[in-house]
């Protein structure tokens, strides 16, 4: 059973009576939901927890994090954010949601800005799935469509993806490369673009079904290989020192 | 349960008594018994059968497709191949199993000739590991080695893989890229280099479980979306002609 | 000097009245006669001249062939077809215009049915640029508007791009990944969208840098490698069989 | 005329006699002079410097940088580290050589350990051309072979490169991938294996001749999209909002 941490700063549901009735239990409190009702074992940190809820053995209970913030990214503590780096290059899934697109964690694993343009109009969004053959695309039509969205435009400022799986329109005339994988260590990244927190969408059965497929997508393997690393003894004999294996 | 169809030419086995010795079944036969051993449900097909085995109702039944071939490429009816190959872009998962390489159906997905290096000396070959995380090299060791193989060697002229898994030293000089995943169509084809006919490697546990892997990797999803191509209406308004969804 | 081939099947121009009017010297004229502009040595070629004007000799002293065709595919000689392809995989640079991507030569070297949606309803296009720092997006803004063009849409069913250069929005709700690089053999494509032949699109400034950018790109190296292969000799000794380089 | 900076620690040449008779102007030396003579603009820089030889002032004139660096990785300013950072995301070109692979630059722009396994045997290497269309290849034959070298093997902890343009063989039984092309921001990098300072390496022409083809396809365009960031306009009308470009 594939373990899901699902991270959440829980600063504007607090602060702000319109998200907090979009997302009474929180942002994190429907994702666990959702993802909880499809098979997976859930729990749920946020920003004020101890450590940001991130201790050691919470990681080492952990085979996906979900990383959702927006207003706070400055607050979270550098030595967490390492932590999770480590671990996510270890080999732990990581899903970025939305406006954690300019989460520390996120920065740090792309090493680009990851900049990208912005517009809250409640315009519509559509996703259109480029890559059908991806396990993150399975259950779904090939659009998906936002009726109210956050506008995120192109340059979107992250390294090429390893494979595009949504690409999204705006009703504003903008594109947006919308699900993006990528490995980075032993470990794999899937940012998906939708989901601000003053729109109903992560109650949306479609936008759920993705969350739960791209966590099957980035949990690590039962057993992978473990690199080493540093100084090697050759494998074969090396001409004119004698080194054996 | 995935259902895998293994394919063979089966031609050597039956030509070679040395070739016999080795897999007294014939490569599909070990290839199919060691994936039945890793749960998955599975028929073999070959050459002599009629459609070469793989009509379509055994593709009806298929999810992956393995396939070993080496003297007999051309003698495959381009029909079959058409077949297959349709079955592929639809979301049938594809395993190309090392001589493999040249056959019609591999070249012809792959747009290249597909062409490399090879020697037949029994030389010694080692499995890097380059994707640690990929799915594919899950419970293998960070290299795996082969005491005696044929060494296929760079230029390998294929289009660069979406995902390269494994990169090969040999013992006579040379390296390739022996594990490289694709992505055509909605399906998901795994190149793997080991397994001449004159060698035991099929036998190899290792092996055996890359080949489960791959499979498991491959298959398709319960319900992938199913892209519309051709004239489309528009779904917004375009200015000045009126239409609307 | 760069020298571009510029393929053309020229039958919209000569058989409708209202194409002929926009390109009064064939799509090849006008694209031909903006590659001479910015410096490359162009000559032209037409579906109707003797083995479509691609004859060794002329391959022979092209650096980069440009391929406009959509109404007259499957007249295209498979002979010169395969030609082209090899020349192209020898390192020769292709770019695929429009509706060539159902051309014979761009679903053969990609492998897969390179279909899509489309319609004509002259709606608003806008290519962004979706990576700046590539050469083939040199010297244009961040997005180029077409204010007429026919739609294509996604899902593309070409590979994965090696690199993608542009994303299309357009009007009616799609989004289609408009410019494509591939690396096929040791030859450069490039795909690139726009270019209807009822609309003067490659009398566009700005799609006509592009056209120049991508010649540029796709032009091989004054001496690539030639890589070997077949049969080879060990570069070292192999254990146990002597053989030496 | 590309302008050249070529960064090295400079920190072996003078402390270890033997390294100072293979480079007695320093690394930074032989490889300046080597792409000067193949008609790039040069200079050189230095830890010493103050500011490490990076002001703004150097890097307004720099088309590209090279990195070398080794036993001193830790000396390096963060705020020149970051600011190198932001000229390659901006659109400056990085070559990283060899053990530059270990520099705080490089490890930020990739976001992984970048971590390796690494002898000093003098063993053989031979770096196969996998990418033979790729301008970095250009002039080499389709391997290249350093007598001694030391060796850097797989597991190389980077995300999958966009182009592999070479893999290493080495003596001693690993391989590695030797030649990565990256895009990060609107910069080109380039991670280039060979060139140990106790191996006249860089004295080597084939090695010169990859690093001028290297700064050659890492320099930026005369003019790149300059794509713009944060809030934005509406380009189209929004439905309900009345929002117009």
């Amino acid at each position: 059973m594939t373990r899901v941490t699902v991270w959440n700063e829980f600063v504007h549901e607090r602060e702000n009576d319109a998200v907090a009735e979009i997302y009474p239990d929180g942002i994190h409190g429907t994702v666990a939901a959702a993802l909880d009702d499809r098979g997976f074992e859930t729990r749920t940190a946020t920003l004020d927890d101890p450590e940001h809820g991130l201790t050691e053995d919470v990681l080492d209970d952990t085979d996906v994090l979900t990383w959702w913030g927006h207003t706070a990214h400055d607050a979270v503590d550098d030595a967490v954010v390492a932590r999770v780096r480590e671990r996510v290059l270890d080999g732990m899934g990581l899903l970025v949601l939305h406006s954690g697109h300019y989460s520390k964690i996120f920065r740090e694993l792309m090493g680009t800005t990851c900049d990208l343009k912005w517009r809250e109009a409640g315009e519509k969004e559509r996703l259109w799935v480029v890559e059908p053959g991806h396990p993150i695309a399975d259950g779904l039509d090939e659009c998906v469509e936002l009726p109210e969205a956050e506008m995120y435009g192109e340059r979107f400022d992250v390294p090429a993806p390893d494979s595009l799986v949504f690409t999204s329109w705006f009703e504003g005339g903008e594109v947006f490369r919308s699900g993006c994988c990528y490995r980075r260590g032993a470990g794999r990244i899937f940012y998906f673009r939708p989901g601000h927190e003053t729109y109903p969408i992560y109650h949306d059965e479609t936008i759920q079904r993705v969350l739960a497929n791209a966590c099957e997508w980035a949990a690590p393997g039962d057993d992978p290989p473990e690199p080493t690393f540093g100084n090697a003894a050759p494998l074969e004999s090396i001409d004119g020192d004698g080194s054996e294996r």
